[in-house]
């Protein structure tokens, strides 16, 4: 494994692969690997000759009052894991490598984004589009791979190299979880031991509602009070939001047909969680 | 010459010349091309192995006033000049192809436009910018070519590759000239017989201010009035602007000094007409 934390190094050396006829598989992430960054990478290992995850905490999708500074950064860790998952390019810039001055072109997610984390993240999905169309340029992967945990970052990507004519194609890889159901996420270690056991509460909403559907339930809103109630009974955390769209159009449903995810999010003391399911209903 | 119009031939066709290790050096075009465009080709011809020219009327760069519908078409005349002037592709999509449904990210240019065309023309470099990442991401080519007659979409394409990390050399060519020194344009067409033996005064405004430059004047309002004197003198077309700014960052400056830009639009009749030259201040 290599580490490149130059922009231009990255380009020649990738553009030096493609010229060998290699395929390139990308992992973008903010660091502080878990299982669920390893199970982007074992994808890309699958599919790809080249393996390439960024490490970067991009500043431009944080909020004024988020966890920019707190957000959890641990090199040396992510280093081994990347080493241990079969990467083959670590890219590591730093913030002035990246942002090195003002952006003379501001971009604005205009859809699939007034819903979800996007609603209470004003600005977090341009941030997050400015810094894949950097290193969707910068690294030239045949193929990136996204998390279905933030399916909405998942359905905002899709439109971006839809809309831009990215040559990339988007892989989407399952949420991967604890034993006991709950998604893994950097965010995780916030969490109390109290708060941790009740976090699992989630994902067990979203697999009542799963069972509900299944059993024949329809309507979004019987839906969305059973999961909110299953979270409220189970948790001491505050919901964000409990929300019910066709996917990956994100569009309000009037009932249950077709692809449809569900999605909560809630705030414990010092985290904020999110999780999600999709669901082809028939 | 081979001519593509659908997005994906043409990324499977580039990828096949990158594999094979050819440069690619691309012009991109609204068609009805005159010999600023054979400018483009040739200085692209010389420099790559395999030259792509693009054209497309592309309407999100018009403004709801502006001329798109009426802009010239000629395709088939197109199509000679481009065989003779070497291009090896040309990409000529429909607007369907481009634009298949709305877009779900908008691109705002905040720097370099609040001035000269940018500012007559409010979006317009929106719509540029938004084209040309697409194109850009289509052709994948090694170098760039842009005409310095649209200084300030230079100026604007220079940020967008600088900021996105696009990797691809924006090389900038001299504006081509007719005889009596009008700058070509596709607009040009557009001029009554008596307009066209006026136009040429445009450059002749310019000329006079480099003369006057050369003979030690520093004052931008000196040199702005006697550009403006010129062309009121020597022309019956409204003056849209006439304006200094320092090149390529277009800010006002107090004193002429560095590289600057003298900028001229005015309308005649049925043509709006651009002109400009840069310069090094000692």
């Amino acid at each position: 494994m290599i580490v490149v934390t130059n922009i231009h190094d990255m380009q020649q050396k990738m553009n030096q692969f493609r010229l060998q006829g290699k395929t390139i598989g990308f992992v973008p992430t903010m660091g502080y690997l878990h299982e669920g960054h390893v199970a982007l990478l074992n994808e890309a290992r699958k599919q790809n000759d080249i393996v390439v995850l960024s490490i970067f905490v991009n500043p431009l999708q944080f909020g004024p009052n988020e966890d920019f500074d707190r957000y959890p950064r641990d090199m040396k860790r992510d280093e081994a894991i990347a080493k241990e998952a079969g990467v083959h390019v670590l890219f590591y810039p730093d913030v002035a490598e990246m942002y090195p001055h003002p952006l003379s072109i501001k971009t604005v997610v205009t859809e699939r984004v007034d819903v979800l984390c996007g609603k209470s993240r004003p600005g977090h999905f341009d941030g997050v589009v400015t810094v894949l169309m950097k290193l969707f340029n910068i690294v030239m992967p045949h193929r990136a791979y996204f998390g279905m945990k933030d399916a909405q970052q998942v359905a905002v990507v899709d439109g971006l190299i839809r809309d831009f004519n990215f040559p990339i194609e988007l892989i989407p890889v399952p949420t991967v979880r604890e034993e006991d159901g709950l998604a893994k996420s950097s965010r995780n270690v916030y969490l109390s031991e109290a708060e941790r056991k009740e976090a699992p509460a989630l994902y067990g909403a979203l697999q009542r509602a799963k069972a509900a559907i299944e059993e024949g339930e329809r309507s979004p809103n019987a839906i969305q009070n059973l999961v909110i109630d299953y979270i409220k009974t189970h948790t001491h955390a505050d919901i964000d939001y409990v929300e019910i769209y066709s996917y990956p159009e994100l569009k309000p449903i009037e009932e249950l047909s077709g692809k449809v995810i569900i999605a909560v999010a809630v705030r414990f003391t010092n985290a904020r969680l999110i999780d999600n399911i999709t669901l082809d209903v028939e």
